[in-house]
Formats: C-alpha cells, structure tokens, sequence
C-alpha cells in the first residue's frame, strides 16, 4: 500500500529547497517508516529528500528504499554524494548492492571510496554465492586480549557507530586470531570491577564459522543456539567478519524459497520472481518439465503394452487412479522434507517413518476405497460390467494410495543417502513414479478381480 | 551424530557424586555443546550431571536438552529442584514447555514456584496460538521515564542477568504506557554524559506490535527492518513484552513449513513430524485427499462422456498430457506463492504476472509440442493412423502447458483476493483442474484435426 500522506509536502519542501524541513522530516521517524512514506516518490526525489539529513540517517533511510531504486540512485546520481553513503552502509549489503549495478559505474565507485572500503569490498565480492563469506559483515567490534573492562567500554563507546553488531565483543591477539568473545550484557555487568582484564571475563569456547561454510549450516547453527551473530573465521582462526541475526533470517527464507521451489521441479531462481527474466525462468523450469516428459512416455509405453486388458470402461478412471497415488505421494514427500529440513527426522530414523507411513497408507488407501467403491453406484456402466468390477477402482484406489506413502516417505529419505538435495523435484517425480505404478497395478487388479 | 566422547568420565563422575568435576564439565563448554555431549545419557543422568552448576549455567544447558527429554525430567524429576529451573527459562519458553508436560504435574509444579512467576505463566498461557502474545516474553527491561542515563546503565546492570534481551531498553510511564525505546548501543555511547535524561536520547517513533496480531504479521515486520526485538502492547498500549530475533527465526521457519505442507494438500501440523500421532496426521491428509478425490469424479465423469471421441491409440498419451499440465501449473503455482511470501509480488502486479506466464507458456508448450512431436515417431501404431493423427498429441501439449501456466499462476491471485491463503492444496488443485482441462482439450484439439 502506497502512503501518498506526505507526498505533496515533500515535493513543495524539494521545490523550495527547505533543507530545514527535509532534515526534520528524515530524522523524526523510524527510517524505515521514512522510507514507506516515500515510496511514492521517484528515486531522484527521495535522493533529494535525504540529502539534509546526517550521513548516518541518510544511509539508513537509503537501505529501507527499495531494491530498484537503491539501484537506480547509484547509477544516476552524483558519484560522489552516492560514494559517501556506499562507505558507510554495512559491508555486506553494499557487496549484494553493487553487484546489482552496472560495473562501469561501479568501477568509477570504487575509485570514489576511501582504500581501506575499496579493499573491503573486493574482498568480501570474491566469495562464492552460498558461503557464509558472501553474507558476512566485516564491521566488527574487535577488542585486544590485554585490554581491560574499562578500556573496552571506551573502545566500545568509539567504535558504537561504525559497527553493525555491537553486543558481541570479539578479542584477537595480535595476530588477529580469535581468542574470546564478550557480550556487551556482560561487559556491563563487569562495569563495577573496571580494572578487571578482559581475558578473565571473556568466552573462550567459541562457536564460529569457517568462511567458506555453507550459509544454511550456520543459519541452522544460529538458530539453534540463538545466537545474535557469529563469528567467521578463515581456516587458521583468523577473525574475517561476522554474520548477524538479521541476514539469518534472510539465509532462512532464501533456503526456504529454494526448496518450496525445487520441491515444484523449478530449479531455485537467484533473484526474485519478477527481477528474473523469462527467458531465465523458461529455462529453469524447462529442463525439469522435459525430464518429466521422458518419465510419462514410461506410463504411455505401459498403457499401450496393456491396451488390451484396459476395458473400455475402465478408461475414464485411469486420472483418478493415478491422481490418487500422486496425491498421497506428494503429501508424504513434503512431510517428510520439511521435517528433515528442520532437523525432526533424520536418516537414521527412516524405520520409524516407513512403519508410520505404512500405517497411514492402510487407514489412507481403505478411506480412499470406501469412497471408490460408493462411487462406482454413480456409474451405471461399471455396474453393468458384472457383480465384480465396481471393486477393481476401489482395491486399485488402496494399494495405489499405499504404494504413495511408501514412496513419497522413502525416496527423500534415498536422496538423502546418496548426498542428493531431497526436495529436488520430489513432488512431480513422486507422481511420475505413480503414473506409472498406477497403470500397472490398475491393470493387474482387473486382470485378477475380472477373470 | 551422538557424540559419546564424555560419556564414560561423566557416568563415572556421577558414580562417585564428583560434583566438582561436574561442575567444571558444564561451566568450560558452551552450554549447547555441554547438552551436545550428554544427548547419550538418560534425561534422569543429564539432570543430576547439571546439578553441581550454577542455576544459570544449569536451565542454559537445560534449555538445550531435547525436547522430549526435558519434558522427561520436568515429569520424573524432583519438582522443587525442577521448580528452580522453571522459574529462570525464558518466559516463553517455560510456557511452551509446560504446554507439553501432564497438567497434573504442572499444577503441582505451579505451586512451588514464586506468586510472580506463576501468574505470569498463567497470564501468557492465555494467548492463542499464532498469536504475538503466543510467541512472545516478559522478560524485558524497563526504565523510568525520569531516570537518567547513569540511572538506566545501574539498572541495566541489575537486570541483565534476568532479561532475556538487553540490547533493548524500553521507557515506560507510571501507567506502564511505553513512551520511548533507548537501545544498549545508544546508552553506552551516551554514557559520557552520565546525567542526561533518558527522555533526551530515546527514540519516541515506536515500532510495536499489538499482543493479538498474528505471529507471521509480526515476523515480516521484524525481518524487514532488522530488529532484534519488537516490543508488544496491548490495546491501550501498556508494554507487555517483546518478541525478539531467535522466536522471529522460529516463526519464519514456522511458516515456511506451514506453506509447505498446505501447498502440498496437508493441513498444517501443530508439532514436529514425528510427535504427531499417525491418527491426527491422516486426518489432515485425508480430508484434502477426499476432497482431490471428488475433483477427480469430474475428470472421471469428462472422459466417460467422451468414450466415443477417444480413440484406442489415444488413451496411451492421457496420463502424459494430464501430467504436463500439472507440473507446468505446480511450477508456476510455487513460483507466485512464493513471491508472495517473500513480498516481491502483489496483488496489483497481477496483469504483469499473467503476461509474464503466457510468455512462459509459450516457450515451455512450444518446447514440449517440439519433444511430444518427436516422440510420436517411437510409436508406429500412431504414425498408421494417418499423416494428421501425430499432431494431435504435440498440440495438445502445447495448449495443456499455456492453460497450466495460467491456472498456476492466477489461481493463488485469486486465492489471495477472496483472502484465502494462497499456499491452500495450490498444487493438487491445479493438478485437479488440468486433469479436467487436459482431458476436454486432448478430446476437442483430436476431433478438430481428424475429422
């Protein structure tokens, strides 16, 4: 919902050049409700807006901008305006932002901000998609081991500002390596004893990442542990950065993308829905749609092999049947999946849920076959088929409803053996196999009722 | 992985009721990894290793254990030690833990803890599920709204070891009205000017959430700004508690899985995979099931119609064409939904949406009529139905994924509109409707090319 409440009096503060009134305006809400009350703006406006306001509000309110227009105002506006809000945005997003623009101004960026950011964000670009690398923030409060409480109170108050987390306190030695960790709680608790060192109050039992760690297995460490951030280290112990409870929850929702995604036979998109071109989008879906094109000619080659034991009535039941199986596969897949993904059920678990799967099926699969076979009274043609042939749907209805819970439970639990992702394509290969499976045991189940 | 390292020293520790080695074994580790290394012992094992530790470092390492572990100790164990673990959890937690234990045990256990506690437990017990109130904690620390800064850093000082979250200070009037936020960050950068008044520093353009909204509502919010606690009011706006970042990151994963589930035809579970009973989880399969079930009539009552205008050599390719459009419609179905969520697709997008998937349609049922064509050739029983009869599939195709792209994609649209949650059974549905639909255009598209 657009908030059209302040328009008009921005554009007529813009108009008169009432840097008073803008400032007063950026500095009075929560940034992120400055940003909301612009958003009707255009990107060149809202720049303008901002500008009056300090650095440290400005670049707040930009990061609550949209994504496009974060964009389009460092492509168009004045460098070296843009080049003061780069340098004081955290290290990481700038990284994700600036890979979204244009090299060559980004390029001319570069040379715009101080050596010491320059640096840090060629560093922080190298690493790969997907690590925990690409998603840390190098702003981070670093004490020295001989330091006391007091001096790390000062050190704190100082480095406040330039620092994206400020509550946890990490101690290196000279060499850089991570030696302790102390929380702000407890360094205002030591606050009585001053003199205190830090190496006698600080953590030395450390739960860090290495940087090239996968960004889901610290998400799902964090989240365990109910971390605020984590520290990233390089394979010696080096302190590299840290990864904050925020970009936890975007690591979270990413992965959780990904998988409904995959789980659909669509290969996980890098950007959003509407960011990703259709082009791009046609060829993620398209190289799974064709796989599963190959895995239905399976059931057209089985359905022509058994064409002369398909009576013709049985015909118009062949969706249902199948449909049935693909259903209760897909349900059994996802449970599964989402409950492995969230640490419930593990590999070595897998008799557990093959019993509860079986069980399930059972109740599933009679439910289903009561329902057939009430059905059937709906169809004068089977009924006139003979005394039997209104139970063929409703047996075929149960065992094929079986046969999906097992394989819906069991095959995420195989990819998971082999090191395969489970949710690849789970759902549309579950009722693939069930195609299939379907025919063949519609077809022996009317072989054996019928004759 | 069960780690069983410690697991000889600790039984021989507790053989010899070695209290002081078990207290240096639970205060050297993190306390996560302290309940990592005793996942071997029985629940009554871990309680007594933890026993030596101080009441802290014990419900830390408490809060740890497995779930069904600390419901163990919490029903087997001697209620007036366990009464002390209580009362220190987090008070959302305790609740949530408490909601799984035996109500006889926890009446006696109410009796045993502080007037303070017990009601609070009582009071937050109340909020339904789903609920901020569900969700969130009244451990929070308060200031007067007349103190100063030297005032808010002593009481900061008292209360940290008893707030779950102290990097927010919330200001609050006589009436317990909230009036302002001061975070730990500003507090300690102000701590130069001991005297200031809080009133002077806190930040009054408040970010709050009402103690009924809806815990998804809430999350977003969080995520969006990145805060590391949202304080929660009632009506009046009398502070209540906060809900902070980890309860956050439990939601988002929360709702992810929900999603999962309903776009997959299951009702969302209340708990984990494995602690729901079989019963209950047929249940909520087998509603959706049933209701799949009578979808499918229709495809069954479509084909019988058309028994005449089926020709032998067609009911091979029906699963094949009703399969195509289900996945092409699960496909985009997930892809919307999941922009949904993410917030990068609403609902006055909907014309682009839609011309994005007719794009999409094209390339995908272009590509598939391509493959369907080339398939023909493998099955000369079609090839001797005359030169026309090989484009009656490929066609088809082409139609089935144009119609799957767009059922996929408004249906959610639509869902969304009527304010249904979009994620409701989106993918057995479309799969339902496009068996229908594949069946009708597979019989018009043969009729219209042979005839």
């Amino acid at each position: 919902m657009l908030n059209t409440l302040y328009l008009p009096e921005l554009r007529e503060m813009l108009q008169h050049q009432d840097a008073e009134g803008l400032r007063v305006f950026c500095e009075t809400l929560h940034p992120s409700r400055t940003a909301d009350f612009m958003a009707g703006l255009t990107s060149s406006e809202q720049w303008r807006v901002i500008q009056p306001a300090e650095l440290d509000t400005r670049t707040l309110i930009f990061s609550f901008l949209d994504w496009d227009q974060q964009i389009q105002i460092v492509s168009e506006e004045d460098l070296g305006e843009v080049a003061l809000v780069i340098a004081d945005l955290p290290s990481d997003d700038r990284v994700d932002l600036l890979n979204d623009v244009d090299p060559a101004i980004v390029k001319r960026l570069l040379d715009l901000l101080p050596v010491e950011e320059r640096r840090d964000i060629m560093r922080l670009s190298q690493y790969p998609e997907g690590t925990a690398g690409a998603v840390m923030t190098t702003d981070v409060v670093r004490l020295k081991i001989d330091g006391t409480v007091r001096s790390a109170l000062d050190e704190l108050a100082d480095q406040a500002n330039d620092s994206e987390m400020v509550y946890y306190l990490f101690v290196v030695d000279e060499g850089n390596f991570l030696r302790g960790v102390v929380s702000a709680r407890e360094l205002v608790s030591a606050m009585r004893h001053p003199d205190q060192l830090l190496s006698e109050i600080m953590k030395t039992d450390l739960i860090a990442a290495r940087v090239m760690d996968d960004q889901e297995k610290v998400a799902e460490l964090v989240a365990r542990i109910d971390l605020l951030a984590i520290p990233i280290v390089d394979d010696r112990g080096r302190l590299l950065g840290i990864v904050t409870h925020d970009d936890i929850i975007d690591v979270v929702l990413e992965e959780a993308t990904e998988d409904a995604q995959q789980m659909a036979a669509v290969q996980p998109l890098e950007d959003s829905y509407m960011r990703t071109s259709v082009f791009e989008l046609s060829w993620k879906r398209g190289v799974w749609l064709a796989i599963l094109f190959l895995c239905s000619l399976f059931t057209a080659v089985a359905l022509q092999q058994f064409q002369g034991e398909v009576l013709p009535w049985m015909i118009a039941f062949i969706p249902l049947v199948i449909s049935s199986g693909g259903n209760s596969g897909s349900q059994s897949a996802t449970l599964i999946i989402t409950a492995m993904s969230r640490g419930d059920v593990s590999l070595k678990d897998w008799k557990k849920v093959v019993a509860r799967e079986i069980n399930m099926g059972l109740l599933l699969g009679g439910a289903l076959a009561l329902m057939g076979l009430a059905t059937m009274y709906m169809f004068p043609t089977v009924l006139a088929e003979g005394s039997f042939a209104k139970f063929v749907v409703p047996l075929t209805l149960f065992l094929i409803v079986m046969a999906g819970t097992l394989t819906g439970s069991v095959l995420p639990l195989v990819f998971n053996k082999i090191g395969w992702d489970p949710a690849i394509m789970s759902n549309p290969l579950v009722a693939g196999i069930m195609d299939v499976l379907g025919i063949v045991i519609y077809v022996k189940v009317a072989t054996l009722i019928l004759t």
